[in-house]
């Protein structure tokens, strides 16, 4: 059975004009990857209302799930949560259980619930909380979409806490070969092994180092044994 | 007169399985925002004829221009060249200027210009060479598309190789703004600010540091002036 797949949205403005550099795809296609589940594509698209709608409906018809990242803060420019809700035609608002966690964290922390934070406690109706032990403004799941923040840290700990309800597949396993001969060396013993081995995804990585050229291997698959037969013909080419 | 547009296509595997983090979306972006291209979408996708052929005709249609990254190196799993071909139904072959160039090369550094390398020549007819400085082998433009390597290194040069040929519009003009307040307490203030100067774009990026909750607040535009008496505001509000 193929796995389930995965895309996932990183929303910001910020990401688009350089001034931020992403570390969330590189996050969570690690831990999908951890779980059997195939990320097959990444959208990033800026603060614009039409371009996140289009994008949730599409990749959320296409694939089992859907991860986004980013927009679901206290401020103007945080749209992300409206956006869900208008994708699926749902409503939005406060809700008691979203502003009870928060009202609780302020109270704690002296600051005042205003209405910018109450932003943070509209959820889109029907969906589930998504957990936030950094700093408790809830993420939320509406269908097979997970809604979670951009911050770094505060993504990490949602993908945390959505990734053990999350049905994977089989884990991909991979060997990684570093052959320290040129790509156009490679390249055809390379694709022999490839073509002889359908069901194992081949690729090959080039970097040049110290003067040196040569590439990562790399063979996924999810049959180890079959694996370990195109690891040893590509040892055996180039020993 | 708005910026002109453009989209960026990422394509490799390894990108999506975790093992390998992309770096030239953010340097592509950080590039295109110095010369008044507005960068609006970047796709990350899989090493698969139909993805990359979909994502080439959408993007090219909607965007005044589109990048890309990775997938025309000398091996089996290098199929970039032959999806732009196919996305603007062209045909593609070993071309005499690209051949010349890798000949030059091997032969000066004594390897042989077999199969796999020539691969590197295959051009989709009416293309446009990129000049390649690293590693000789080149990128190409086709239409709109402008198709470079996912080695960093090599990307890089490219981008530097294309930029001037570029016609970009007013370079977005930034200033940041950093305030050692909650997201929750600038919100109310900073989207009113917002909502006064419709033509800036106003963004507002998180941090927390040493205990210490804060808010980079980023306004963008194109009118020092008015980016100007923006931040007075702010400043204003968070003395």
């Amino acid at each position: 059975m193929p796995n389930p797949t995965a895309a996932m949205i990183v929303i910001g403005d910020e990401i688009l004009s350089g001034r931020t550099r992403d570390s969330n795809m590189h996050h969570l296609a690690g831990q999908l990857t951890s779980v059997g589940i195939d990320l097959k594509e990444v959208r990033v698209v800026g603060d614009e209302h039409g371009t996140i709608i289009a994008a949730v409906q599409e990749l959320a018809r296409v694939y089992d799930s859907v991860f986004t990242s980013g927009g679901i803060g206290p401020t103007h420019d945080d749209i992300t949560a409206d956006c869900i809700a208008a994708a699926f035609g749902r409503d939005i608002d406060v809700r008691d259980d979203a502003r009870a966690l928060l009202a609780a964290h302020y109270e704690k922390s002296g600051s005042d619930l205003n209405a910018a934070r109450l932003r943070m406690a509209r959820i889109p109706e029907g969906a589930i909380l998504i957990e936030n032990p950094v700093s408790v403004a809830p993420g939320f799941q509406l269908e097979n979409v997970y809604v979670m923040a951009g911050v770094p840290a505060v993504f990490e700990a949602m993908v945390a806490s959505v990734l053990p309800t999350l049905t994977g597949g089989a884990p991909l396993i991979s060997s990684t070969l570093r052959i320290e001969r040129g790509e156009g060396d490679i390249a055809g013993p390379l694709g022999q092994v490839a073509k002889d081995h359908p069901l194992l995804a081949i690729g090959s990585y080039p970097f040049q180092k110290d003067g040196k050229y040569g590439a990562h291997v790399v063979i996924r698959g999810n049959d180890q044994s079959e694996i370990d037969v195109a690891v040893q013909k590509l040892q055996a080419a180039f020993p």
